[in-house]
């Protein structure tokens, strides 16, 4: 590896408002840590009290700092939540839209696409040069644009819900890059209007008295198409947002989930059975909406599970099947180091030309699930 | 707390085949705790790589050691598990029965009921001194009886599956106190019909070969009656035995614990899901049977968590409702210091005279929760 420029531990003290001992201990237990590129990058793995997970800093010569993307906290409860939470007069409403979130910012002379960990996607960074106004960067150099890619031929959350054929970007936050500091919504939407990017959908305005309710219908509409739900913000973003979704996005992720049942973590199921819960008695439903919500849950849970474990009994692979549309090769074989360096156990087909691009088919082995429903097949014991 | 008599680690160290360092270390991180009672008792708050959790040792003068009881491992499918397992020519079968487990033996001139993690249960030690031959005990200081307490009388796992009006007491292994090693299957009910103790129920003996299909009869028969399942053992008891369960069973496990959902293990959710999807793959369900699994799994987990939130909703506190059935008074008192020393918070009502006993009923309060139902009713976040 590429040693990279020593990181300059008294600018980022300075610059992130943690003392320089600190930093050191961070860098000793590898919270804060090298990434094997150029320009140098340093990211916090995790996050610490005041800085976020995913912190990116660049550091040849002079340093910059992408903030990571602040954790939005969940509602579980439209009502009394939104009233309790937002001190402000009104809130607005913006879609969630289910694909991965990305910031974009312009560091030296290039764009580039961090992930919420902080490393910079090869192929992400491609598809933001391509689908994003450049000037927008170079009108705002101290801005990082936070957004999701969505589409099919996203390698990270594949989703068909929407009208896209590859993938697409939608903003839904513009920052500050060293201080993380928001934009107020319109602001932000304005700011995006003049270069022709794209933002999340914006619902609509409501006193926070009136808030849940609007809410709801728009969560059912929401839900009817299969989509995720929506992020509810102060407009002046100073109160932190919220998020809150459909039980047609909840089970949908937990049928995706339960196919790989051994490689996600038990949070992960807990959390979204919980949430049915609070969402039916939120909605007061009665014996006949109950009853469908039940049998979808359990649905959501067994059916992808079965399909897999009769899936390995045939002797097949357990494998996330996702693809990527690039232009150029190299973005191949950059992608796949990305995903080496992310822990990713992948299988890439041979790319196929479709018009002037190439579509290359990738298999995730889920090497957890596997191993344990092939030992249980052979007769091993739970535990 | 009377400080009782020291450990005699010497003696510990040859009785357990535990190097004396050993033994000094897990007293020194409390592996190996004291417990505060007559006569002086150490116990191993968990396991260690030779010495099962829950080992419990008396020592007054003469050493005494209760080996814990060992886990009995899952299988997730009958076949090839058993198969695979029981290198025997046959296996017996015999039901598994839900309540808790105690293991009972003669301490100095007393029979103690010792929980699964190694506390004298009082409520129980009067209960099996009411219901086992005290003979036996007698006849057989050596032996330990390991038996499930069953019934609603049972102030752990309270259940009304059985024809008891109660509690009662059925053995499944007896074994020596100090190896924790077994008698074979025969020698151990013969040895409980000699003294009128009862055994759980013997299904049959069958060839290691075709095992699974008896078993899944017995599993089906047993499911539809709401018991729990199986323990399926080597005659001579050498290679240890596996656990089978129905659906029901599992089921009723988790409406159960949905009802706390949040003081429960997130493990125990997931694994009881899981369960349920091998079991389905194993009986090769049609799409009838499979949509009715996938529906009882859902209203087991979000029906009785719906319940608490209503509960919490109206203002009521969630509590786990047991009662325990008395001689004397002084029992209660007893019970209730055990269950604090467990770390359980609970609510005793007043004693009602019912015949020559007592009936006291016991709220314990599932404080995590309450707390947590609580929070979000009121406007917090989920995380």
């Amino acid at each position: 590896m590429n040693k990279g420029e020593k990181l300059n531990v008294d600018a980022v003290s300075r610059m992130l408002g943690v003392p320089e001992v600190r930093i050191l201990g961070l860098l000793k237990r590898r919270v804060l840590q090298q990434v094997a590129m150029v320009p140098t990058l340093y990211r916090f793995d995790k996050g610490i009290s005041t800085i976020e997970g995913g912190t990116a800093i660049f550091c040849d010569g002079e340093i910059e700092i992408v903030r990571g993307f602040p954790k939005i906290q969940r509602a579980m409860l439209l009502y009394p939540t939104i009233k309790q939470r937002f001190t402000c007069k009104t809130v607005v409403v913006e879609e969630k839209m289910n694909g991965y979130n990305v910031r974009v910012a312009r560091i030296r002379d290039k764009v580039l696409a961090l992930t919420r960990g902080g490393l910079v996607c090869p192929y992400t960074t491609e598809k933001v040069r391509e689908l994003l106004d450049q000037r927008f960067f170079q009108d705002n150099p101290d801005l990082v644009v936070c957004g999701e890619i969505v589409g099919p031929d996203n390698p990270y959350v594949p989703k068909s819900i929407y009208p896209i054929e590859s993938v697409d970007f939608y903003v839904y936050d513009v920052r500050f890059k060293t201080s993380g500091t928001p934009l107020p919504v319109y602001a932000k939407r304005k700011l995006m209007e003049e270069y022709g990017i794209k933002c999340v959908r914006l619902f609509g305005e409501y006193s926070v008295e009136d808030a849940h309710l609007e809410v709801t219908k728009i969560i059912r509409g929401l839900g009817e198409v299969g989509r995720e739900g929506v992020v509810i913000k102060d407009p002046e973003m100073i109160i932190p947002p919220i998020k809150y979704t459909s039980s047609q996005s909840n089970c949908s992720d937990l049928r995706y989930a339960f196919e790989f049942y051994n490689d996600y973590g038990r949070d992960f199921f807990f959390s979204r059975v919980v949430r049915e819960g609070y969402q039916s008695v939120e909605w007061d439903e009665d014996e006949e909406a109950l009853k469908k919500r039940c049998c979808q849950l359990g649905e959501s849970l067994l059916r992808p599970m079965i399909k897999t474990i009769k899936k390995k009994k045939r002797g097949q692979r357990i494998t996330e099947d996702v693809q990527i549309r690039v232009k150029g090769l190299e973005t191949v074989n950059q992608f796949a180091e990305h995903l080496r360096r992310m822990g990713v156990d992948a299988i890439f087909e041979p790319p196929e030309q479709i018009n002037k691009e190439y579509l290359v088919k990738i298999k995730k082995i889920n090497q957890s699930t596997n191993d344990r429903t092939e030992a249980i097949l052979s007769g091993q014991l739970w535990s």
